[in-house]
């Protein structure tokens, strides 16, 4: 078992990992790539001891950083945290991972959820292609892909499933496989009764066995099931702290100001406090 | 008026320098020179970005940052900041500056009081030289003096004073003057009627006109009455703001953990929420 698990490829993590090493835990580091986000910005005049640099230099400054000291990001979708009281199992593709505590550094939640997502997930709602696909060998599923990213995956069940509607949320899609239909419209709904049974969009319905949702992060609350949820953002105290106990969060994920040096700052905080944590329970 | 006046040398001072520049906001930034404690640091491996970098490499880098975006620290002691609801007035020496909110980056306040100085703040009890030096013409007084860098005002003290008990709490004290004496003890306590009279210790009393006790930073509490604190820090919430409207708080003095890292980012917070404040107020 591991004594932390962070969660998300952002500043914030870099820094609670950084941390969690020179404090000398035993902890696993994992995230979907690096933060396209952190990368953007054209450039940076105000993270203190690196003036005017790019986003993109900053986050491969960060990064080379903590490989200098030995540290690895495990890349890969985090699809659930399961509250084991005492402990969580972190599930990533079709892998779980023990962890006596958690750092949430999952970013804005910039996706909304479709209606009847969070109801039907687990019964028809999927986040891993890997994890579910072989559920729906032969039959119709709807696939909404919010990045080019996920097309492999889109791939992969299209070569299990018998007939896939497929739904890019970007251009130029390049998914052609021939039992795969593009549809370019959101469904404004998913419904069903015991598990999820239809796409309801604007004009129409398309009836499916299951729905697979390939997001980049998913939202706190669908990720850990009990998790305190303040204007959007995931609520923790001064110390990091959220409601559940072993379960931390830093960066954006935890409010404004969105910013380099708050993420990092949070990071640092959330490292001390698992280890605090986890002195406590000893 | 200043939108904003900073006071502190350490590494949340320049984070929230480096903020309110970004901001475009016109800020003071004060301190007592460089943070020592921050430039002691051997070896710093936590600071994201920086890997492997002395402390004094770090202050340096900081310091260079700010002053590349054109950003000013003036060196001074801050003695007193004074409430004077929706602005506030910024002591240093015998200079005041108006202000509409004020970040405190003081650092840990590792100075006890002496029983008997915050009650006699003011009525024989003085934090600056400069300022309340001309009051002891030809009288007695004594001097506690926390740090080697204060003798040159201990020395101008004894040209004014008629005697001078000089308390060094330092090794190698190199004030000799012909009018002081140099008492190798510390006070216990401070007493008097209306005001400060003698000087209290274990073995004896020591009758004095005034006391002046010369500190690198002084208690946050002392420095602006009414701010609450909470086991022996400043008590700032999420948003780095304290009890008192304009004012917030960032880096030690906030509480643990002591790192550079999370100092930088609660600089970052509290300019933001300074100007927050700054626009809600217009």
């Amino acid at each position: 078992m591991y004594d932390c698990i962070v969660i998300g490829g952002g500043p914030a993590a870099v820094s609670a990992a950084i941390n969690l090493k020179a404090l000398g835990k035993n902890f696993m580091w994992v995230g979907n790539g690096s933060s396209k986000k952190a990368a953007a910005a054209e450039l940076v005049r105000n993270y203190p001891g690196l003036p005017d640099i790019t986003g993109r230099q900053l986050v491969w400054t960060f990064e080379n950083h903590a490989a200098s000291l030995g540290i690895e990001r495990m890349d890969g979708l985090v699809t659930a945290v399961y509250d084991l009281s005492g402990r969580f199992a972190v599930a990533v593709g079709t892998d779980t991972y023990e962890t006596a505590t958690v750092i949430l550094c999952t970013g804005v939640a910039s996706a909304k959820l479709i209606p009847g997502e969070e109801e039907f997930l687990g019964r028809g709602v999927s986040y891993c292609a890997t994890c579910d696909g072989f559920l729906y060998k032969g039959k119709t599923i709807g696939v909404l892909c919010t990045d080019k990213q996920f097309e492999h995956e889109a791939e992969y069940l299209a070569s299990i499933a018998g007939k896939v509607y497929f739904m890019p949320m970007y251009k130029n899609c390049e998914v052609f496989t021939p039992n795969a239909e593009v549809v370019l419209k959101m469904p404004k709904e998913i419904s069903g009764g015991m598990k999820a049974e239809k796409l309801v969009f604007a004009d129409g319905e398309l009836p499916v066995d299951g729905i697979f949702i390939l997001r980049a992060s998913l939202s706190p609350s669908v990720l850990l099931r009990g998790l305190a949820e303040e204007g959007g953002h995931i609520a923790a105290d001064r110390q990091c702290r959220t409601n559940i106990p072993g379960v931390f969060a830093a960066g954006d994920c935890t409010g404004r100001p969105y910013q380099y040096a708050k993420a990092v700052g949070e990071g640092n905080i959330a490292a001390h406090s698992a280890a605090e944590y986890l002195a406590e329970k000893k």
